[in-house]
């Protein structure tokens, strides 16, 4: 399987973040995808390329051009007020309460963030609009008629929805390639989320479309980051009624446990006669994981991989969370390796 | 003129807030209202009275009993994650993108609050509810025949709606006290903010009625907090349309173009025919004020008072912000002395 990989990743280095009541070191840090490329360099996965360039237009196939203006020009704004720290939003509007565009950046920063924990930095962008050009190309991999795949995308996307970002995501990487199948001819494709956190980003972006089948197994969020979205109940609306599925599961979920939902998601992949699948590959699952409380073991992340090839459809995998950061070169690889069944 | 005074307010004494990208010492801290007590009495403003005990049901009648409800518990929940320090929320709901109420303490903060400013401690439920009843204490003197009262309420309530706290604020006590105007007899209330921020809780409070008229004189959002709302063009709806106005000025207003807009609330309140009158009594438009831009001096305030009392209306002056804690107790009582013209 090849890689894809960006070292301009690294220009995305918060310093902070607010997460449950303390100001403290962001977890999503430089170092989690350099213990990943040295993984899948060390183990001889394949070949690692760079990214080509796809312009901002299959982005905005899935984000709001608001979005995406802001994201590119937020740092500027933000630094034109004498300030040299991390932007963090520290006001929101509240549903029910007005939610218009304030001309200040803190006020910009609180209407397009769904958290206070995704810090905008001076290389924010550039390591953003990489990170989606890493899934792009990838992707076109796969299209191509690879059988699959490895996106290393940092920063990750999937909490990133069409016009909001938050939970370490900025763009949606996944969803951008999940479309980016679409425009090349895909009927059907398939985005199955096997972080640790609902994938609210992507359940937003497709919501309403039966174009596009999204599936998220995740911690409950009546226990877990995001908290407001990600129940059972929530099935897709419209045209894409459905069409999403949650698989919230709670905490000390462990691989018997967490292999009845994936099956579950499997089958519905299969019924629905996807011709693509994309994995949001968080490993934020592991049971060492610093913020989360699922049980798996570094042994079943090869089952996970050998599972999702049963599936039997080119597929791109799409880096997301994990934070174990140790951990996360030799688990990340051994899904891919369990796909390969090596 | 007396005023209502409790210690309990002690207890409110959040030691962080995230504001503008800094994890910061709390603005809002107990020395505000000690620095005004003390004037008052140094000045022999008047007698100074405890708050009476008026229960839940005054603060029921403008709160949502959701909102209520976890105020009071709050602390204790999120104490039994073994957190001992104050409660901040770090996620919320985006507007479109679901807003159901976690179990989890985190999620029920993000649903909740407006920002990451306004911390939830061991003390907040005794010090809010004492800061309540402070009001209402105090708008029972003006109900029963006193020309004018000042409620020192702390924490402060502008910001704080139906159902959301934030921005120091938990329970509306401006609110709360114009409710029981209405409740005892006064047919029609107004309520004057002359806080720097937007009253952004008042104004959702009251949008859609008739019988309490709010006119907000703050910064304009789109250069300041609370952002997304508190614009000229919301002025009501459905019965209360044309009973809200905004009057939302720049950075850098002086007395001169602050008065201006002053006599222009005060002739709509007189046009209304108000029985009472609640003014939300922030000091934060002071010139040296640490978080606001607006220029007004010390002797200014001696002349705001002098104009709120050409309306000859039954006054109740509830205690709102003011960050320039040194000059905060010379210029609240300036204000209540320029009502009294001496
Ligand atoms: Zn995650
Ligand atoms: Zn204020």
């Amino acid at each position: 399987m090849r890689t894809v990989y960006s070292e301009d990743h690294r220009l995305q280095d918060g310093k902070f973040e607010l997460l449950e009541g303390q100001f403290m070191k962001a977890h999503e840090m430089p170092r989690r995808a350099e213990i990943v490329i040295d993984r899948v360099r060390s183990t001889k996965l394949g070949e690692v390329l760079g990214p080509q360039d796809f312009g901002l237009d299959p982005i905005l196939k899935v984000h709001d051009r608001g979005l995406v203006e802001f994201l590119r020009v937020a740092w500027d704004e933000w630094a034109a007020t004498g300030r040299t720290f991390d932007a963090l939003p520290h006001v929101w509007p509240v549903p029910g309460l007005g939610r218009r565009l304030s001309d200040s950046i803190d006020g910009k920063l609180g209407y397009y963030a769904i958290d206070a924990g995704t810090p905008i930095t001076p290389g924010t962008w550039r390591a953003v609009l990489s990170s989606a050009n890493v899934a792009l190309t990838a992707q076109k991999l796969v299209a191509t008629g690879e059988k699959s795949a490895f996106a290393l995308c940092r920063p990750p996307g999937h909490h990133a929805g069409s016009d909001f970002y938050g939970g370490y995501c900025f763009l949606n990487n996944a969803g951008i390639a999940a479309q980016a199948f679409r425009d090349q001819g895909a009927k059907r494709v398939a985005i199955l989320d096997v972080d640790y956190h609902h994938g609210n980003g992507t359940q937003q972006m497709f919501f309403a479309r039966d174009d596009v089948l999204t599936i998220s197994l995740h911690a409950d969020p009546k226990q877990e980051f995001p908290y407001f979205l990600g129940y059972a109940d929530e099935i897709g609306a419209g045209a894409g009624e459905g069409y999403h599925m949650n698989l919230p599961l709670p905490w000390g979920t462990d691989w018997q446990r967490y292999t009845e939902a994936l099956d579950h998601a499997l089958k519905r992949i299969a019924q629905y006669g996807a011709e693509a699948l994309v994995i949001s590959l968080g490993l934020d699952t592991f049971e060492h994981d610093p913020i989360s409380r699922f049980k798996l073991a570094e042994a079943d992340y090869h089952r996970l991989g050998e599972r999702i090839a049963w599936a039997d459809l080119p597929t791109l995998f799409v880096m997301e969370g994990g934070y174990a950061v140790e951990a996360l070169g030799v688990n990340t690889v051994n899904v891919l390796m369990g796909f390969e069944q090596r």
